[in-house]
């Protein structure tokens, strides 16, 4: 089956799929994106994407590209195209097509592009011995709770990480805050048993997945903290982990040169993940 | 005349000038751009900008997409092709098209794009009279001096400015330094008539006109500074400036509600201006 993309009104072969080289989204990076995991094609927590998505334009100012309704159609519709039961759903919304100049431009139409893509799942053996994680400078602008397409620091520091053979970088302040991965968040399991991750403000992407897992501890009866906790507290930790929607619940067991607890995935971090399979089985069937 | 643009090879209308939605300039800011002015149809420090180009390239391991000396033959057919005198040459340079993933694609070429648009110069009475500005906090990522399209801090900043009805907003650290423009270096000149400049490091972009101008003042017998100066010396100043390949010498008479010195165009300023302009007519006879 042919791969298709969805562009400003289009359903095209991906293949030709392209945007005009003055979309500001190519020479300002002034546009966000979601991406959404679908299982038997249908999407997972997609409401707390959309959500996401509109509070994402709101900040930036820009306009939705169509309305609600309308853009749960064409999702539809371009995963029916794509014939993929299982897989990722890629949403990028720019402020649209204008001559070069700084300021926003006025009477402009937004960009709306997606794309298909299979399921960025880690491998089978990451799940259950954990992987390596590095930390690295937070070169990121100041709005990193904007879910924008400037993620020329990401890019680097996910670089980096690949460049050392590990699977992430855990982003720090010059105090030594652990923001959260290049494009995850990051979750610490403290001796006594408390989880804990970044409180959702400026300084890290709320990213859904970190929501619904949460909620899903604090259901299970497990103690939840959000605050600021330093590499030091990372590295002392009993265990840690990673999330997003394509990596899940991805077990930790080194940062640094640094072993976590015992360098094995921890009994906490297996009922998150439980948990979290859960949820999507409930959602999707899968 | 129609307006051509250079896109991958090819010279092509600019209206249907486009890029693949996969290009990473779109997805991830993943590249850097070069702004020159021309006129009669001679670049203005053109060999400077090609240096800066390629040290951005280099800074982000991106491939040059064409040898120097191709990209020289380009910019000379694209100007001819749009029959221009006088005019500004916009170069961008992207890692390429891949399937999306944030660390970098391996045997992908990079995308070199080119635009020909009219000067952007400032109203005559702007240079005369000088221009307001106010101060906002720096938002943008930690490596300003790579020329890269990551402009989303820029352009919000921009906009800003726009918004109050300004003509330009100065980047502060949260201690108050004046980094620099939105798009623009600032200079004062302090009461005793020294000419200052923040120091070309990962705070700014060291911008070409900047550099020129500090040789020009040199040369001219002005004693300069490259240093460190807070929003407080910078209201306090005799004169200020802003200077961009597009806005030339543009005199700042007041910032936030402060005048600078007389709130008119002083004379380090007006000598400043003379010296830039003679060294524009120098190289292209304009």
């Amino acid at each position: 089956m042919a791969r298709i993309a969805y562009v400003n009104g289009r359903y095209i072969d991906h293949a030709y799929a392209n945007v005009h080289i003055e979309d500001r989204g190519y020479q300002f990076s002034d546009g966000i994106y979601e991406y959404i995991a679908f299982y038997n094609k249908k999407l997972l927590d997609g409401d707390l994407h959309f959500k996401r998505l509109e509070r994402s334009l709101k900040e930036l100012q820009i306009l939705e590209p169509v309305n609600a309704g309308a853009l749960k159609v064409i999702v539809r519709e371009l995963i029916e195209r794509n014939g993929r039961e299982d897989g990722g759903l890629y949403i990028q919304v720019t402020r649209g097509v204008a001559k070069r100049d700084h300021v926003f431009p006025k009477n402009v139409r937004p960009a709306l592009v997606m794309t298909i893509c299979g399921a960025k799942t880690p491998k089978a053996h990451e799940f259950t011995d954990g992987v390596k994680v590095i930390s690295q400078p937070d070169n990121r602008w100041a709005r990193r709770d904007i879910k924008s397409v400037s993620l020329l620091a990401n890019i680097l520091a996910k670089q980096e990480a690949g460049n050392q053979k590990v699977r992430e970088s855990l982003l720090l302040e010059k105090d030594g805050t652990v923001n959260e991965g290049s494009a995850s968040n990051v979750f610490i399991v403290t001796p006594s048993g408390t989880l804990v991750t970044h409180q959702a403000d400026e300084d890290i992407l709320g990213g859904i997945t970190r929501d619904v897992l949460l909620k899903l501890a604090k259901k299970a009866g497990i103690k939840t903290e959000e605050r600021a906790f330093n590499i030091i507290e990372a590295k002392d930790a009993a265990e840690a982990f990673i999330t997003s929607t394509s990596i899940n619940v991805l077990p930790v067991v080194k940062i640094d040169d640094r072993l976590v607890g015992k360098g094995s995935v921890g009994a906490v971090t297996k009922k998150m993940q439980e948990l979290y399979n859960a949820h999507i089985y409930k959602q999707t069937g899968k």
